[in-house]
């Protein structure tokens, strides 16, 4: 018997917004932050969550978090079943309301329930990704939430999926050993970069072995030009070379702006307009091609990527971890994106979401789709410093997390430090101003 | 000069779960609930509104109204434009991130701004939906946030459409002065109640005048068959029979529900799944015919209801007055309806829904739309008691609103007896439930 004692949640803000890391055309001062929580036990075990937002809003999520995570104290944390949890958790009428499964209450369950797998693997005693790809077809299929999605994937197909992809699991997860997981890198190409600052990164991604970059686009398309064209000087013809709107352009404007770029032979044009619009996307990718389409890091739950695939509106399936709650609803998008053949590459970035989400590539490629054709996770470099387990990126791959959990625990410097507004950096700071 | 000094919160919860009143098969317990805030200035002018919830979570949506409207202290309440404001909140990028434009943060951007909206209506000394129906029909389009929505809208065809209705505006305030804007109860169809008392309350409603009944369903089917019989049997063969499932079907299940319902000749199949399904309500709809689909209100924003319309989904297009971003999301949503022939039937009851859509209807017919076929305005009778200038309701219509102000105000007894945990109510019943 191991008693869940506290919840405790924390506000942890971090000045991203000085230096310019993380702006884009919709998001120009972003300060990264994580609304995080601790599970505390009266032993040794514990489990610690989070999700992703860009500043003001974070107490509004841990908020959330405490309305969602309240019921777990007094419970038994030795026997406290993932997926048991998230059905009672998500059959809360009231809190489902504010949503339903969207917005702060749904981020604040991925917060929740990325603490409670992270306490599950902690206790097996193994990685997350471990923890998943060591369960039978029939218990991953239970772990994903089909609610709403029996119009495109039964439990029956589902399990005949997992089945085929049983025998052969060891022998990618020896290849992953061998090679990591391979990753692109955003870190040169955000908006408030000067030219200069883009060249110089994106010639260090290139020596550091990266294949694929990313650009920030949708500004003002002379600019969009003079850093794209810098962007595939550094990579060469060969290299992929990507770009993300952030939700600026209505859908007409979308596929102007990318017809405009074409002359860059691009990967894929991300999130080119609102990620609610399904049909949007399905305009903008019959428009564009052989552009590719990808969006998802705003996707908020299982129902919006069942209809992504089912109108054919994404060439790459962008997951986030801490948008879709948690693993319960991310195994199920794994396996429809499986069953539909879209590649899955997970957006990452922000606070800890490398952290997590290469769990979850993993997983698909031991477990789910078996491929890694057209795949590639996303990999910032920054904040990592903050994490107890941060990722380790070698040659432009993950390399495989070895601790037990979901990588997800913030340092205890950190919380002391970057706690808004209470901790010592925002202190300091607040001071500072104030002279 | 009329300067704001201060934004007031109320989380006002009402103990609605004790009679099973609101209940459905989704939502067994629901507490029905109102994030509240009033407007403050230093002179008479203020305004009042709220979003709804139900129970547990009202708090979070407290706290993202306070995060949205503390902004507005020392602005002048008397030029205050909220429009300009709406398109200032709306482009904070860090809030945005919580959504975008869904969940607790757009919930509470519709509650500030239908403050802001009171205000505006009481500073014109005119009922909001005459405010509206007076500006020209280059005003309402400036009002009406079209972003995302280009591709079925453009600002031009909005014009048009507002300029055909124009002339005879006056016409339709007359017609609606003498016979009020029809509606329909769902006050006797509650999952919770007996088949007494649904007899008993369908036959008031008939009495009453009413000519349509809704009905929840979706916990048994036999249960079902038994009180529509009822129904059907009271309301005789002439009138309108809704049912509504409250999202707890799949796809699949919807439509073979529906369907082993034929025999009650119903109107509408409202919420047969996840509100965010476009393709599953276009499926659902196409296979249920004539029984007609509707849905909405938990229309999350107006992307969402651009795909209902364009993927023909939708038969009745549901707006709620409290989950859209208020007049200048809703406008957008009734032009599109109104491209589409769509009729907008907009949900209400919840706590003070009736009051603030009962001017959006009026808006509909005499400045956007111009058609009451197949519009009938959704009635609950309850909480009405709460309000300082409550809707009234006669022989199946509502009588057109003639206080300034958008009729959003609570009384201050209310405030002082039902806010939560704090006010007299909630303290007398823990002390009761303490014994």
């Amino acid at each position: 018997m191991s008693t869940i004692t506290e919840i405790e949640v924390h506000d942890l803000r971090f000045p991203t917004s000085l230096d310019a890391a993380g702006s884009d055309a919709m998001n120009v001062d972003a300060d990264y932050s994580a609304a995080y929580l601790r599970i505390v036990t009266d032993g040794p075990l514990y489990g610690c969550g989070f999700t992703f937002t860009i500043g003001r809003g974070n107490e509004v999520v841990c908020a959330a978090i405490r309305a969602w995570a309240d019921r777990l104290v007094g419970r038994d944390a030795g026997t406290l079943d993932p997926t048991a949890l998230y059905r009672e958790l998500k059959t809360d009428s009231q809190l489902r309301w504010l949503g339903p499964e969207k917005g702060a209450v749904h981020l604040a369950m991925a917060a929740v329930m990325n603490a409670v797998w992270d306490l599950a693997a902690r206790r097996a005693g193994v990685p997350l990704w471990r923890l998943l790809a060591q369960m039978t077809p029939e218990d991953l299929v239970e772990v994903a939430d089909l609610q709403y999605l029996s119009d495109v994937l039964t439990a029956e197909e589902a399990l005949e999926l997992l089945r085929r992809q049983e025998p052969t699991r060891q022998e990618r997860i020896a290849e992953l050993e061998r090679t990591g997981y391979p990753c692109y890198t955003t870190s040169a190409g955000w908006l408030g970069y000067s030219e200069e600052k883009l060249r110089r990164l994106a010639q260090e991604a290139v020596d550091q072995g990266y294949t694929h970059i990313k650009l920030k686009v949708g500004r003002d398309l002379a600019e969009d030009k003079r850093r794209l064209a810098i962007a595939r000087e550094v990579l060469g013809p060969q290299g992929h070379l990507m770009i993300d709107a952030n939700q600026v352009w209505d859908v007409g404007q979308a596929v102007e702006w990318v017809r405009a770029l074409a002359e860059f032979d691009l990967h894929w044009i991300e999130e080119p307009t609102s990620p609610d619009d399904v049909l949007g996307h399905a305009a903008i990718r019959r428009q564009v091609a052989p552009v590719g389409v990808a969006t998802g890091e705003h996707g908020m739950n299982r129902v919006l990527f069942k209809q992504l695939l089912q109108a054919e509106a994404i060439d790459f399936c962008q997951i986030d971890a801490c948008r879709l709650a948690s693993v319960n609803e991310i195994v199920a998008v794994l396996l429809m994106a499986a069953k539909f053949g879209v590649p899955v590459c997970p957006h990452a970035g922000g606070v800890g979401l490398c952290e997590l989400v290469q769990h979850l590539s993993i997983v698909d490629y031991v477990a789910v789709s078996g491929d890694l054709t057209g795949r590639v996770t996303e990999f910032v470099d920054h904040l990592h410093e903050h994490f107890v387990d941060p990722c380790v990126v070698r040659d432009g791959a993950y390399v495989l997390p070895s601790q037990p959990g979901y990588s997800a625990e913030i340092r205890a410097e950190t919380l002391a430090s970057h706690s808004f507004p209470d901790g010592s950096y925002w202190r300091e700071r607040a001071a500072a101003e104030a002279r």
